[in-house]
């Protein structure tokens, strides 16, 4: 088990990863709280409520549903939970844990940080992407039409537990739409972490928990690292937005139906590198692309020998091992190109682009032009449309 | 003019209270916002968009109207001034100033609170209660059906902009329902206040901005006073709350048509004056009560002698020298208490009353029995149902 700090204005709250870290709500339960409810989601929590109560000591607590899905991430869904705590008498001493994958996380702690201008939350991370991106760093959000994220607060939780073991539900393709943002956080990290993940990617499936341990534990370190560096997003911590840029387009496109937010993330993080690429921020090799390098995954499992490999294209071929995502064919340059500027990243309209110069560095770019992008869009489509996506 | 400093855990800002504050922006427009936006309401607007222009040099700033009436504190409307936001290229950058009553303020405050997560927002209120009250403070909020204020946010606004002349084009009626919050301020503050307020009020009219320059900066400095020592209402920004347990739960029994938010409080603060006299906390004399407290208009404007009258009293006949209140004889004391619980100062189901022990000192008491409360509001419905109320 892997505890860390995250450090906040408000004061530092731990964040834990590992088999066992439920086990810490039984420390904070004692601290006054006049209620304790749990809000989640239906299917996820009738497999993991006997566990869960057992291992945090919160049998008693109210549990509040949320409808699955990311149409729940709206104000709508907020007032109708703010209505239904008012109703089963939380005030401003109730805790409010969050039990569930990036909905419930953003959704309930929006909900968390503004009823009654701000109650205790704890995030109980169920997913991948939740355990190493969301849940950690206190940014809440609600979608508002097709505007990801456009409402949202900056609010420490009380803790951060992730348990690996409840990845064991997981679909695979829920799954495996998680390792995306882990790929993102290696290529953050450097080397060293890339490479374990291009070691032990085989092995990261739903049900090897001690595995799934270990790479969760340094992903979420990463999060903590840049967090604690810059808790309010006003410049370092734009790095996380690495392939956030055309994977927030996608989803936005696609109306958040056709692709995982870490599916949206794994084609961004193609795209990008591409962009850095043809821009010449990241040197790339004649290596063969497209349809060799979705072919990797005869390797799966074994270590690779990168040496002979650009940055560029190892990131693509650890993206591609990860499996298959669905196809970008039918989603116009010119559709995708248009919704770039949305970016809540960006400023007077101007984007600021997170471009890998090398596996363990990025830079923050601003001034590409758009007729850039749009060609790296056009040639992944091309790259991939021989594949069988 | 007065120029007070609101302490916050995020950082200072100024509150400015006199005739030519809205000057005060042209210090704020160039320091790099991508876009500035005023969020206002239309009749109000159309009186003062001239003036507001040249004063602040804003005019070239974006104009999003709400609706005028309580029903826009809404996450419904929230969600649709954030899309107005957008589409009109609202970014992280932009600047949002709130120039309008409590409705602007609470709603304003809090869709600047969490567009994007937080761009910077200038409180400029327009009404006395936004004046001395609601837009210091940095408390934001909406309301959840029937519940007022229920979803919020702690945020500082980068300034807070009070010109009593924007006073001058107000209702006769929602003028004075401001004079209540006044009455709570000095009731906190102490006897000079309130003597001053006793001495003053019949020339508090709209049209005297110098008049009440000096009482609005005197109760602005209550308020400031409040809130430095307790941005996050733990405990001491309780006092404030003097006046609005029973003023929330008429408000709400009344679907917030019939009283004003002031005028409420002005209910509020006879009650709870009645309650303290009822429990002893505040000394009554034997003074006649009712019919005869509220003739005390022809006394207006006229210095009074206080030296035989309990405070209690003394309260009683400030508040009815405001003007006559919306009656009550409706509002059943068994509806009323039901609701008190809801204030969201009450803590599981506790109500926290801030009770007057004599001008210039309250307590917070717990545990005071519901029918006391009871007992204390029909009493307050037989004094005045004499009346032509």
């Amino acid at each position: 088990m892997r505890r860390f700090r995250v450090r906040t204005e408000k004061g530092d709250y731990p964040a834990v990863v590992g088999c066992g870290a439920w086990g810490e709500l039984r420390g904070l339960v004692d601290r006054g709280y006049s209620s304790i409810f749990v809000l989640t989601e239906k299917r996820i929590w009738n497999r993991w409520a006997e566990e869960f109560g057992r291992e945090s000591g919160l049998q008693a607590a109210r549990v509040v549903l949320v409808p699955s899905g990311e149409k729940s991430k709206s104000l709508a869904e907020a007032e109708r939970v703010a209505g239904t705590l008012l109703k089963q008498g939380a005030d401003r001493r109730s805790l409010l844990v969050l039990f569930g994958g990036g909905v419930v996380g953003d959704l309930g702690g929006f909900v968390a940080s503004t009823y009654m201008r701000g109650i205790d939350c704890v995030q109980v991370p169920t997913t991948v992407v939740g355990q190493v991106d969301s849940a950690v760093g206190g940014k809440t959000a609600v979608n508002v039409g097709a505007m990801k994220n456009l409402v949202g607060t900056f609010y420490p939780p009380r803790m951060v537990l992730a348990d690996p073991r409840v990845l064991g539900s997981l679909g695979s393709r829920i799954f495996r739409s998680g390792l995306y943002e882990v790929v993102k956080h290696a290529i953050l990290d450097g080397s060293a972490f890339f490479e374990r993940l291009e070691r032990e990617l085989g092995s990261l499936v739903p049900a090897n928990a001690p595995k799934l341990e270990g790479i969760l534990g340094q992903a979420v370190k990463v999060k903590v690292d840049v967090v604690n560096r810059d808790e309010r997003e006003h410049s370092l911590r734009q790095v996380l937005n690495l392939g956030h840029t055309f994977g927030h387009a996608l989803e936005e496109v696609t109306g958040y139906r056709r692709f995982l937010h870490g599916e949206a993330v794994g084609w961004g993080l193609l795209a990008v590198t591409l962009l850095a690429e043809r821009l010449g921020y990241l040197k790339s090799q004649a290596a063969p692309q497209g349809r060799a390098a979705n072919a990797a995954s005869e390797d799966q499992g074994s270590p690779e020998s990168a040496g002979d490999r650009s940055d560029g294209e190892r990131i693509r071929r650890l993206v591609w091992r990860i499996g298959p995502l669905p196809p970008i064919r039918n989603v116009s340059s010119r559709t995708i190109i248009r919704l770039l500027p949305h970016d809540k990243k960006a400023v007077g309209g101007e984007i600021r682009w997170v471009i890998p110069e090398r596996i363990g560095k990025v830079r923050i770019v601003a001034g590409i032009p758009l007729a850039e992008a749009r060609a790296v869009w056009k040639e992944l489509q091309q790259q991939t449309s021989a594949a069988d996506y």
